[in-house]
């Protein structure tokens, strides 16, 4: 089944392989919808320069490529030799949407890295006994459309067609910008792959955190995309004169509403071991005035853990605290729930791969929940998904200053590699 | 020395003079510069009517009227029999002006408590051994220009010139709206007293607080106008994904401020007894969005206490339980004050006149502190300054919802004179 130039080219280490992931992150980081930053909203002609240059990036690795409905860039090979799961494959993606002013490397280097492995795999003259679709998402930030990860569900299967019909901040429909970007709105059902024919997904993705360069390491295997819960809390006291309330008469929204965050900080802490993390990111005061006391506080609560029971777990011990609170100060406490997204676990099958990747480069394996959300959150009504970490600068992300070293994206595709290999032994023990 | 009409007014009961004292009240609201709202500036046209009404009420109170150099109108009667201090006199006063939309009690009551005062003292037939000077302010509440207490400082003798060149919203200085309003300013010397012939100064007022009506009293003798400090509080920490910071790896700027205000409430409510209190009222976050861990958390503080060394203390343990929080969180903290001002203590002397006028009613005497700032403050310069507080409607002011029941205000009449009586008794004891 191989063509004859795989045995041109010479197998490659994981210090070329992070210096070419580098190469080309860099030259995608060069395709923006506004100069001097890296911006490429979903559809954006930005965007629409990189599926081509991404396509190509594929055909050179042996990859059939095709745009789907969604504006998904799919290259695709077939099993190599015959087996069990020869009529199937197993997809690898990420995306190549970007926020506003973000960075070079959150989703892109998931997408370089899928395209280098199968070029390693081709140079390494392996021969799978699978298929590979390696997907580029183009929808995953939800930047530009009030929709989420509309490109992968398509993948997925799960795509809802209320999406089509919602406008960006131009009024252009996402259907519109679909149709002017080359794709067909009413093919999006051909987008959807056959679970019977999918083996799982596997994602590479820099960490967006702080916790591998925390433990000097430069890779992690993912163990969930952690649920969340975003709320709009609601303090409500009454406004006072500075200096003429004794502390014991008054009813202060601003210092309940500071006891309610120690107890949310507490909680939070307490949840370690389920990688709990709250955070309360804004916060208003009202009147808001140097001498007058606090009449009213509204402030965001954004909860995440790597499952569900604990999540809810924190929620209701938050609210039965903050009612006590509440209740002992004489202030009123409201918490809306506006936004929950269930956990995503990880394919037990699909973490054990990677960590045979990671434990193959002599590194120590650690397990750790993502705390923002990713394409597997959609692709996990398809197939089961696998994620792999890699270390980033101080844990920045959605940001210019995103930065991964070479040589730890090196290490990635040949963890990367590592797992499909582990994964064409497990089909290849199955079948024995 | 008496004049012939003394006789032909009966006396009045603590009633029909609350009843007198809201009429009087009721009229000076009608005056207003925004129709519909109860607003009268420092040297506005319906200040200028307030002036001409409060020295028409002082003129039928039997008192010499005239306007000084900063717009207070003054309205002066001799001792009535000789004595030790028949040179001298007792000032009472408060002021007319009004925050915008502000209510019809605050200041206002004082100047009428006053008048009436002196007006019942003469249908009782009282010939007291000392004058007395009743003013009426116009610069209290500081809203037309950025001065403080430029009326009474000149009484005071201590007026700051540089206020003249200070100028209003619409470029107007204070010596182009004094002119206007029919003073002169070179003749501000001439407004200041001279201590030698100044008894003392006594100024009734509405609480402005909670207090009075918690404890179920009309009446307060006040023991300080508090000492004040003000702070502008940074907290720095360090911006993150919400979903991706552990709790153990952040330097979260907001849960940091959050443990601050809980230490800042914890030792206003320690300092009680020293009528201790501490107010956050202004909070801003940076960045603000629901995702991000706050990276920086702007408030104020504000901080009172019925004298200066338990302020300054509180603001001493303040800053070091912050300077605590931040170590052990790694974020920086910094505590910068913009604005200080002492304790002004009231002269035992007028405590005590008021606390009999007070006990001659039968009620009981509770002494506290006055949060708000008075134009005792710049008075204390000259004399010995005495505050009677009269018990408001929720502790409401600053708002066209404050209100003081007329029956509240006669008992504060009374006291008022009682408080008078009890200074004549003072001086004949002093001859005696």
């Amino acid at each position: 089944m191989s063509t004859p130039h795989y045995e041109t080219l010479p197998p490659s280490d994981a210090v070329t392989l992070g210096e070419r992931a580098q190469r080309l992150i860099s030259s995608l980081a060069t395709l923006t919808d506004e100069p001097g930053r890296i911006t490429r909203h979903y559809l954006s002609p930005a965007h629409r320069r990189a599926t081509d240059l991404v396509g190509d990036w594929m055909r050179a690795a042996g990859l059939a490529v095709s745009l789907d409905a969604l504006g998904t860039v799919r290259g695709r090979q077939e099993a190599r030799r015959a087996g069990p799961s020869s009529g199937k494959r197993l997809l690898i993606g990420s995306h190549i949407d970007t926020v506003t002013d973000g960075g070079a490397y959150d989703g892109n280097f998931g997408v370089v890295a899928g395209i280098l492995a199968v070029d390693e795999l081709r140079r390494r003259r392996v021969s799978l006994p699978f298929g590979i679709e390696v997907l580029a998402f183009g929808d995953e930030e939800g930047v530009r459309f009030p929709t989420t990860l509309a490109s992968s569900s398509a993948v997925a299967g799960a795509f809802n067609p209320a999406f089509l019909d919602r406008r960006d901040a131009a009024g252009v429909s996402l259907r519109e910008a679909l149709v002017a970007f080359g794709c067909d709105p009413d093919a999006i059902p051909d987008a959807a792959c056959d679970p019977d024919e999918i083996l799982g997904y596997l994602e590479v993705h820099i960490e967006q955190g702080p916790v591998l360069e925390h433990e000097k390491l430069p890779l992690g295997v993912v163990t969930s995309i952690a649920g969340q819960s975003r709320f709009k809390g609601i303090v409500l006291g009454e406004a006072g004169h500075a200096g003429t309330a004794p502390m014991n008469l008054r009813r202060d929204a601003l210092a309940a509403a500071a006891e309610i965050m120690g107890e949310i900080e507490r909680i939070a802490r307490a949840g370690r071991d389920d990688s709990l993390v709250a955070t309360v990111g804004q916060l208003a005061v009202t009147p808001g005035a140097v001498n007058v006391i606090p009449a009213r506080v509204d402030f965001s609560l954004d909860i995440r853990a790597a499952s569900d029971a604990p999540r809810l777990a924190a929620i209701a011990e938050i609210r039965a605290r903050a009612r006590e609170i509440g209740e002992r100060r004489h202030v009123a406490f409201l918490l809306e729930g506006y936004h929950e997204s269930p956990t995503t676990p990880c394919a037990p099958q699909l973490q054990a791969a990677f960590a045979a990747g990671i434990d193959a480069l002599g590194q120590r394996v650690l397990r750790l929940t993502s705390g923002a959300g990713h394409d597997g959150h959609a692709i996990h009504h398809l197939t089961g998904v696998g994620m792999l970490f890699v270390r980033c600068r101080r844990g920045i992300s959605h940001n210019p200053l995103e930065f991964a070293e070479p040589a730890d994206m090196g290490l990635a595709v040949e963890a990367l590699i590592g797992a499909i290999l582990a994964l064409a032994r497990d089909e290849d023990g199955e079948r024995s």
